[in-house]
Parts: C-alpha cells; structure tokens; sequence
C-alpha cells in the first residue's frame, strides 16, 4: 500500500513504475517516474545527476544492479509514510508535465515477429507464393530503421510524399494515399556489447532495460514500390512514434507466458524453453477514439530475447539506446490486427467507423492511439503509457 | 606553393586538406589534417575547442561558411611563410599518430546505385527475372544500415557467424563462408534538417561536408538466406569501415563530371541538369597487396546529390553525422567490379593471384585495402585515404 492516493485500478500503480523524460514550464527535461496520476521527480528525489541528463542513457547504462536497486529504493520511498515528507514535494501532476523523447536512440531495429501479420501481408504482396517466406520460421527476419526519425507520442504525423507506382503508368510523386500504422512494442537496450560477441538468449535481462509501446508508421504505396529487393526505407523513415514511459523488464515478470510452440524447431542459439520471454501484453489500437482491435503480443512467434540474440549472433554490438520492436502485433482474428492494411485487407474491405464514415487507410485529421496493459502481480495491472498521432496534411 | 616540403605528387597537397580525428601516444583524440606526410593538430593550431571533441561533429554542425573559412585559412597558414613558426610545430609525422573514427555516426544509408552492380548481382540472385528491378531506374534503392558497426580502417574483420541455408538441407549455424567486400564512397551530412522537411537536390552542397571510401563487409550466404523479404540485415550489420580521412566537399569541385544519361528521366525532384554531382573518383581494391580492380565511381548512375533529396522527399530528417554510402562502386569490365562476388561470378570463376593462389571470397588473413584518387586542380591528385581490414578467424 502507498500513501499516496492512487485511483482505483491504476495501471501505473507501485507495481509498475515507468521511467520518461519530462519537463514542466520552464523547466529542464529530467528523469521521472509515473505513480498513479503524478511524477515523481526523479532529479530532485534522488539529487542524482544522471537523472537530469533529459535522457534514460545514462541510468540504462547502468546496468541491472542500478536498475533494481533505484526500484526497490522508489518502493522503499511510496509505501513506508516516513518517506512522505521528503518525497511528496517531488511529486508533480501528470497533466502538468511535458513528455519528450525518453532516449538517445542509437541503432533502431525493426522485426517482424507476428505470423499472423507476416502470412497476412505475404497473401496480399504476393499472392502467387507461400504466405511465409521460407526463411520465416528460421529466423527474426528483421531489418535497420532511420533512428534520427523516432519521436516521441504526439509528434504530428505529416503525411509523406514519395514515389508510388499506379498498377498502369509510370511512377508518380505525391502525398501517400495509403498512410498506414504499426502497432509494435519496443524494446531498449541498456547495457552495451563489444564489437565480435554475441549475446546469448539467457542474458536477455543483463542488456534490456525495458519496453515501451511503438507505432512505427508506413505508407503502403511508397513501401510497395521501393522494397524489393533491399526493403522497406523512405515508406517508414518519415516516423516512428514511440510512447514517453518505458516499462521496466522488472514490471513484466508477472506477465511472462509460454511462447508459441515452435514447428521447425529454431537452430539452438534461438531455443528459449529455459529463458521464455512470451508476454501477456493486449495492445488496443484506437481510430479517432473508438477501438479497433486488441492485438495480443503474447501470440508472437519470436520473443525479444530472441531477436536479441539473433540481432547478435554475427557480432554485431550493442548500444546503450538501441531499440528494437516487434513488428506488427496480429493475432488471428479481424479485431486483433495492428495495421490498416490487415483491417481493411489492403484497402479492399473499408473498415466501418461508429461515426457513419469508413476508413481503409489514414485521412488528414485521423488520430492513432495505441495503448497496452499486462497482467502485474496480487491482481494489479500495468499499463503501458500510450503513443498517439494525428494526421496531417502533406506539405 | 608550400613553405612545407611535400612529397612530390602526393596526393594530400594544399588542394586536398583532408580532415580526421588522430590521437599520439597517451594523448587525447582530435581533429587533424593531413598534409603531405604529416598531420596539422587543429585543436593545438586554432585553439578551437571545437576541434578537441574527438570527433568531426562539431565543426561538420557548423556548416558551410565554416567550413570555407577555415579551408581559406589552412591555405593561408601553409603557403605564407609568415605563419611558419606558428604553425610547424602543430605538425605532427602521420607515422607517429593512431586514426580513430572520424565522426559520430548518426543514422548510416546504404545505397544501391551503380547499374553494372545492380545488374551484376540480380543476374546472380535473380537469374529468371530482368536484372534491374522495374524501381530502379526511377529511385535510388536503398536501405539503413547499422550505425554502430561503422568503424574507422584497420579495425580487425572477425568472421561473422550467422544462418546459411545449403542448396538441400536445413539451414546452419556458422561461420560465413561467403564473406565479402563492397567497396563505396561514403558521404557525410554536417548540416541536419527539420522533420517534415524535404532537402531539394540543388542543396547537396549546404548540408554534405565532406566524402570517405566505405568498405560495407558483406557476408553472402547470410544476406542471401535473410534478405527476403525485408532487405539485408545480418548480412551487412558484423561491420562496416570507413576510412579516417574525410574529403572535403570543396576538395572535389575538379572532380566534377556529368552523370551518366539517365533513361527513363526520373522524377523532377531527382532531376540534376543544373546540379550534376557526378565525381571522377578512381578506386582501387587490393588484396594483400595486389591489384585487383579499378572501379570507376564517375559510372555511378546516381549521383549523392540525388540520393541527398531522394533520402529526405518523404520528410526524414538528417542529423549530424549521417553517413549515406554509394553501394558498390562497378563498372563494365571485370577489373573494374567492387566486389569479389562479382569478381569470382558468385564464386564460380575462382580470381587467380599473383602468389599462384586464387580466391573466390575471403580467406583468413586476408587483408583488403581501398584507396581512391580524384583530379584536383592544376594537376594535382585528391587521394582518400585508405580503409583497409583483416580477415580474422570466427569467434
């Protein structure tokens, strides 16, 4: 129990604990910590300078010991009321406080990790072969995105131009006409890798510091044009949103499930019967208010611990900053799919709207609003802070 | 004339002025230029702090009236024997000091823009499909890389481990037995632009300051069994090195050619009639020591200046520190290929060696150089310097 007065069924509550980067008027960006409808104030509670940097880094850098010692110690601080006099002056309302970008990205990976997605996308891309290409239950198949172009919730959506191909014509360049979200979860890595080492699976806690809500944003038309053969580049680098909380891996210990059986069996370096790193988290993608599905991340075939080690197993190092997402959450049914494309099947089943109107891609206007929840222990929950967009027109 | 005696025909004279970050023992790392045989340590000469960083950051951040001024001064400082005693004792032997990375690498594009590779490599992928994708004519293909693999020439190769997938069989774990080079000339972005934005073609020269050779280790069994759908990534991501002497934009302005025609005409925004950034830029790979190629970079069907605003039409942003590489660099003829997947025909026409030897792909203990040279003006020689890397045994 707190002494702070948390609101009944708070997904923010002491089981969870996010870390962002906020500021009030006027003030620097620094390191707080959602708890119930407030921030704490991470840089003036601990009076630790790598709390005021404006990002995560440094205290990501730091490694699991710092991670889980600052969380026992942030307990410590909300449930034992003698803490409350020199905590409670820390803490500011969440409507009062301006989110911004909680890391320094460094390298930002992308995969592809939902079968449900992949056997979707593969039956409208290429509709004369295999749903799954064959290298898809062999491996993460995943691919670099633009860090430079990942931003924090709310950052406007300006609708891209590029090049798109009309099925008879030549190329033509204009705004997107099919502007699509993914709705993803992001990973973040803490603890850096030397160049020439992979990372095995079982040390995924030893270099994730944890996970935050990404829609990574595409325009179909531009994507189909460009990607074949090096893939996906100017139809996803225009943004990608990511949320301003990042839920500790501590967080989601209650919400770890068996993964996905999976038929192959993975070469050994990506089995995980000892280290399974399923979760239970239910996304929910919402359109101008209303919901329009609740993809469910625990159906995911790859786990993050395994992408990481995949991401590793040539050599490549790790940074403090690199995020890595799962790629679009799709579960098998219509109200489980995390893109527009899935929902209205490439356009050819327009999506029908509360309000009368209906959508098969994103219109000028239109905002996007993932949010996620995940079982926490004694019945709590943990909300996931959410990552929104608005439409706007091309420029 | 120099009051500096000069190598005759060097390829680092007064119209070259490359700049690097160089350390000497116990000393820390800062910006340098390299003249003649020596390095002038800009950080003791200008007693700018910004040249005392340990990285290119900075001064690349300040853009181009920066960078003309002090290219002027360096002029100034090296022909006018006024300036002797000042500055001959911030010149140190390139002998004595260790090169480091140049810059801090921000977002890393590859691209895909010479058509006889192009061609080369969809003849040997895509053996049943027209060689050209139909995009390729009207975009320049390419894709993001891993900015935290970038590092400066000499850093050791390490064979890099990763799936392969024999012709029968199930796929492997192991070490690539396809590793590879792609020899490239990479540019770097000293001055970003906003989200939103689009850099038009004729603004090449605001926001690039300056030109390195790449080699983008390439390891081909791995990129050929990951590559589909979603581009290369393990493939690609182990390493890629970049020389540490960074040409001038300026330094280049002899070098300047007409692009080849290009037909069809792409779009407007790619349109370069009245900014041709073709460059005749000569490379050489060598293989312990041998010459193998000679491609010719003035061949390359797009010029940087288009992938700048191909790069940027969507509304990406650019940071400092964006690197953007050419994609191998091939010509027509077989001594002009800029990779040994090209040279050995996909390892069916084994290359011989002087040593009686041949190689398709790498062998450990291989070291593979690549150096570069450009005309100046008056006769002069623009040499990059090189980006060598050994071969060494998998972990």
């Amino acid at each position: 129990m707190s002494w702070l007065d948390l609101p009944a069924g708070t997904g923010f509550g002491l089981t969870n604990l996010p870390y962002g980067v906020f500021s009030t008027s006027g003030t620097a960006r620094r390191t707080g910590v959602a708890v119930g409808d407030s921030v704490l104030d991470l840089a003036a509670a601990t009076g630790d300078p790598v709390h005021a940097t404006g990002s995560l880094n440094g205290f990501m850098a730091q490694g699991p010991g710092a991670w889980a010692a600052l969380r026992q110690r942030l307990l410590e601080w909300l449930t034992d009321p003698a803490h409350r006099d020199a905590v409670e002056p820390h803490l500011v309302p969440r409507s009062e406080v301006t989110m911004h970008l909680p890391v320094e990205v460094a390298d930002y990976v992308d995969f592809y990790s939902s079968q449900h997605h992949a056997e979707n996308l593969g039956r409208m891309f290429r509709p004369d072969s295999p749903p799954l290409t064959p290298n898809w239950k062999h491996l993460p198949i995943g691919y670099h995105g633009r860090s430079g172009t990942v931003a924090v919730s709310g950052t406007p959506v300006v609708r891209p131009w590029g090049q798109r191909k009309p099925v008879d014509g030549d190329p033509v360049l204009g705004a997107s006409q099919r502007l699509d979200i993914e709705a993803e979860v992001g990973f973040l890595v803490g603890v850096g890798s030397p160049l020439g080492t992979p990372v095995p699976l079982a040390d995924f806690e030893q270099h994730v510091f944890g996970v935050c809500l990404v829609n990574d944003w595409s325009a179909r038309d531009l994507q189909s044009w460009e990607y074949v053969p090096l893939g996906p580049f100017l139809g996803k680098s225009f943004l990608t949103s990511v949320a301003p909380w990042v839920v500790p891996l501590a967080a989601l210990e209650h919400a770890r499930v068996p993964p996905p059986v999976r038929d192959p069996q993975p070469l050994p370096y990506l089995r995980d019967d000892d280290h399974p790193w399923g979760l239970d988290i239910e996304l929910q993608v919402r359109l101008n208010g209303e919901l329009l599905s609740r993809p469910p991340f625990r159906e995911m075939y790859w786990t993050p611990a395994q992408q990481l080690a995949h991401m590793t197993v040539n050599g490549a190092s790790l940074r403090t900053g690199d995020l890595f997402a799962s790629g679009t959450v799709s579960g098998r049914g219509r109200d489980e799919r995390g893109s527009f494309i899935e929902l209205s099947w490439g356009g050819t089943e327009p999506i029908g709207l509360q309000d009368g109107t209906t959508r098969t891609f994103l219109e000028d206007g239109d905002v996007v609003t993932l949010t996620a929840s995940a079982p926490g222990p004694d019945g709590t929950v943990i909300a996931f802070g959410e990552v929104t967009g608005r439409i706007e027109p091309a420029r």
